[in-house]
């Protein structure tokens, strides 16, 4: 007997990262009854990718003892660009070859269940909003710090997707209307320019060509990746330059909060995504967020400086596949998904 | 006889303003069968302002020749800040006195209908999104362009309130994160610092200080107040500062509008308030609207430059009292209201 009941439905929750597929069956009640991640070279092309997406959603079936029959929808989360409602991939910066690719479909018919299409970064807010740190509230902002600043906007159940498939893109709101720098979409002064992986290893290589002190430097030195990892570990150990430079991110990010704040005015924002600096874990995660917290508090109006929280969300990676499995379940239960 | 159908719910909206309430009568279908303005002394305090709200409702509900229990249900819209849910105003900066004031519930027993309480530039963009520019689309930002900046956002029917009231602040997005200018919010850098009735007069006021040559000193120095339409007067006939000053603002709201429509992406962006310059009937109204348009396509995604619109409203003053109806209909059919 498994422990979950069995008039519970079950989704099936896809997420396609730039180098693995995670996967995983999710009930009604957002428990994850299974989950696995399968390497994927979705960088060479559709096939590929399709292939491995497949195989992973099979792994996680087979996994949570139960066939696919069972499974009542598929939500499939991937990076944009991307037209939601009809389920296609439009020009995916970051898998090259994907151009106008009717995703969704050829997920759906060789699953052979009904499947939707999600922004990964709107999934993994789902899946916050469903069952993680959110699954209280009725309205969250969602981050993910990584490579670029991703955004996702659930309010009352809705998700803020946009009527071109380009809502809560949160990193790319103004920060600075002139000189700002140049974010990798190619606009200037937007959030991502100043909060992201990219940004603090731009920030650092150009510190690095000065004769500034920092113990990065040593592990450079010695052939070591400069990474964000690497950064946050030496602020860890009381490097300067390091803690600097993820402070002064946490300053833009306090600001960038405040601005989607003010449009959405949500019950909760979460930080998820690779860069969160071990979180609550370590000194310079923690000293991240009550540096983000205190940005916002001094930008927004006193009604909300203290009602609004801002938490690191809690469900990690695992978000993504979630989240999309979630919204799978929304889309089955307002009647959008035709088998 | 009358032109609207027998069987077509009636709703009453009321628009409470500075110096006036605007009322009107509104059908299911979002015909307005009757409207009135009423002067009010809303400053002066409550009582008399409730007084002044309760006789501008019944004199539209007279002039559309029905008794007050045909009305369905009464929309009233009011400055903020505010408790949306609860009817209350908290602490309005523009009605002194109003503080922690139960206002839906003192009208609803002096009107004897159930009446719903909404922010007025919510209401104004329920309005358009009802009735006026935006009725064919599923997804709008409103701007009202006067003393402040106010914003109204609607998602598939879904009114951005937000959790704390504070929703749809489209006024109060950064636009600079250092050296701002100083908001009346007591916030820096914000839209509303660089694009208001306000903020236009104070920056005018500055050069005037200097010795720069505009026609509009002619007119203050021979008594004139100064005011947005002088300066969009003195602009349509050739006065270079005052056109530089509206153009300025017009670059400030184009990367304000970008910003929200990041968080958003809605299918239309419309502008409406008393500051429009007047709108698509002078040069200067055209111009600024061109300015806006380009700024938000130089900002934007190469996707949505082309498919967002952003044009001038067209429900002018009325958008408020027939938005508010609208919000009033809404809340009956969802099951919101209770008699």
């Amino acid at each position: 007997m498994r422990d979950f009941p069995s008039f519970s439905r079950l989704f099936l929750g896809l997420d396609l990262g730039g180098t693995n597929v995670k996967a995983g069956v999710v009930n009604d009640e957002g428990k994850v009854i299974s989950a696995c991640s399968v390497p994927t070279d979705a960088i060479q092309g559709p096939d590929v990718g399709v292939e491995s997406i497949v195989a992973a959603g099979r792994r996680a079936v087979t996994a949570a003892g139960i066939s696919i029959d069972q499974i009542v929808a598929v939500g499939l989360a991937t990076p944009g660009t991307m037209d939601i409602p009809n389920g296609m991939l439009l020009e995916p910066p970051n898998l090259p070859g994907w151009t106008n690719f009717p995703i969704r479909d050829r997920v759906a018919s060789q699953l052979q269940r009904p499947t939707i299409l999600q922004n990964d970064a709107n999934a993994a807010a789902y899946g916050e909003y469903w069952t993680g740190s959110a699954k209280n509230v009725r309205s969250l902002l969602f981050y993910t710090l990584g490579t670029g600043l991703g955004g996702g906007v659930i309010v009352d159940d809705h998700i803020i997707q946009g009527e071109h498939s380009h809502g809560s893109e949160l990193g790319h709101v103004i920060l600075e209307m002139d000189d700002g720098r140049l974010c990798t979409s190619g606009q200037y002064g937007t959030a991502e320019a100043y909060v992201s992986a990219t940004a603090l290893l731009k920030r650092f290589r150009e510190a690095l060509g000065s004769d500034v002190v920092t113990s990065v430097r040593n592990r450079v030195d010695q052939g070591e990746e400069l990474t964000p990892l690497v950064i946050a570990e030496e602020a860890e150990v009381g490097d300067v330059l390091s803690a600097e430079l993820i402070m002064e991110m946490a300053r833009y990010l306090g600001a960038t909060i405040t601005t989607a704040v003010h449009v959405i005015d949500p019950a909760m924002v979460l930080l998820g995504g690779a860069m969160t600096f071990g979180r609550n874990d370590t000194a310079v995660g923690r000293e991240f967020l009550h540096r983000v917290r205190q940005e916002f508090r001094k930008r927004t109006f006193a009604t909300l400086a203290g009602k609004i929280r801002i938490e690191y969300a809690e469900l990690g990676g695992d978000a993504g596949f979630i989240g999309a499995a979630g919204c799978a379940r929304r889309a089955v239960d307002l009647g959008l998904l035709k088998d």
